[in-house]
């Protein structure tokens, strides 16, 4: 047992599926849950992602050791800074925002002394919403990101480390200006793009598409409040990678009008180097 | 039996999966198989496309009733005119290429009396080439796109759209105009976009990808040949619709810049409820 307690704030997919992961892992006896819709989170512990929930942010985390925010990213900050009072000396907090500068930008220097946060990112996830989709599994073998900061405790970051491990993952470090950097790229954007792929097609042409538009559109499915908050939570790298795409696709027209086969080609084999790197 | 013979020129995954539908759901007595490169065949052979196949296109159609190109875009409409003075008087001709308009163009008044051509675009398939990616299959409640010209004998097409339907498909009939507009938009696009978006990513950073960056770029794992030629075939539609999805982009792009989060919300909104409309 890591922990006697662990708290979840916001048990959507994401709080949900670390519920169940830690339930059937055995990772503390208590998997208490935070949210403020009854309805969910009676749901939630209906399919086994808590033992108990609550509505008041101060019962919830008054005796737990650890404290995950799975809340939207723009109100990650906030909840912590909400609860962190409520907590005894000790208590770690972690997250599961795809946003890092943000938070820490807005937590600044008020976060009392007796907590501490060490931030992650688990790269899992859906473009489902809600703890009914929420998977004990979810976290097998994807990659966490932390970002902790220079004066973070070791002691706690090896034990908020351990904790992901322990749902499945494998864990990545960087500062949080790396994370944005590089998320901007490999998630906001292809979320932005699919969007915009998506939001240029007739309806009445969707019976014209095949699984190539599926694919590459299934996560414009996605919140989009959930997702609004997340770029603009990390805008400057969005933006950044939004005008690196954009002057990539602008070669690809440019190639395409001037009829330049071999630039083309070329262009396409740089990409698929890219992607056959990935794996399927 | 519809057929007595059907030949397949070009045995990939397309020409390879036709083969084998054909063959299993018993459309001709005999499926015959052309290309460049022996060795493909004997393997496209080997795993259930084909009954037969040579290398000489003129020994490939001389005793058949229907010819399906499965070729590349760019070598459909000179295949048909270099199979056709071999074919007996009544061969049906149809082909699996992604474009229209250009075959069409290219043909031109070209093609002989004797024969007659029902362009098909089946909307199957996949980033993977080769016959050893072929199903049976792979058409199975999949839409195949007709495309007639005002002057195609009904008889014909109605035997085109009996064979397309027996792979199992579900047939659309339109112009070739129609076509090649909607097609630019529910799958050049994609194609271009996920390229974009993968060509853009520092391979460093493919570790931190997770689902949404896959499903987005999975199609920039096709042929780069095969798709260049797709794109310039398409040439005016595909560069109208890249020009719609810019500016889709540049809106996002914008009202990110403004940090408009209403506005976001609106135009993720507007995304989602066209691929909510496709379903998962």
């Amino acid at each position: 047992m890591m922990f006697e307690q662990i708290t979840i704030v916001g048990v959507g997919l994401i709080g949900g599926s670390i519920g169940r992961a830690s339930r059937e892992r055995g990772l503390a006896s208590r998997v208490m849950g935070h949210g403020r819709t009854e309805r969910t989170l009676v749901r939630a512990r209906e399919i086994g992602c808590l033992d108990d929930f609550t509505t008041d942010l101060a019962t919830a985390v008054r005796h737990t050791d650890l404290v995950v925010i799975c809340t939207p990213v723009d109100r990650i900050a906030s909840t912590i800074l909400a609860a962190a009072p409520h907590c005894r000396p000790g208590t770690l907090f972690t997250d599961g925002g795809s946003t890092k500068g943000n938070i820490l930008a807005d937590l600044g220097s008020r976060l009392p002394n007796h907590v501490t946060f060490v931030p992650a990112h688990p790269l899992a996830g859906s473009e489902k919403t809600g703890p009914e989709f929420s998977r004990a599994d979810l976290f097998e073998n994807r990659v966490t990101i932390l970002t902790p900061i220079s004066t973070t405790p070791e002691s706690a970051v090896a034990s908020v480390d351990a904790f992901w491990r322990a749902l499945g993952c494998r864990i990545v470090t960087m500062t949080p200006a790396e994370h944005d950097r590089a998320l901007a790229t490999t998630s906001h954007l292809p979320h932005a793009v699919a969007a915009g792929v998506a939001g240029v097609t007739p309806p009445g042409w969707l019976r014209l598409t095949a699984g190539g538009f599926r694919d590459t559109t299934r996560i414009a499915g996605g919140d989009p409040a959930l997702w609004a908050a997340i770029f603009e939570a990390n805008r400057d790298a969005v933006l950044a990678a939004v005008d690196d795409f954009t002057t990539r696709m602008a070669e690809f027209r440019s190639l395409l009008e001037q009829r330049d086969g071999p630039g083309l080609v070329q262009w396409l084999s740089d990409a698929k180097r890219v992607r056959d790197a990935l794996g399927s």
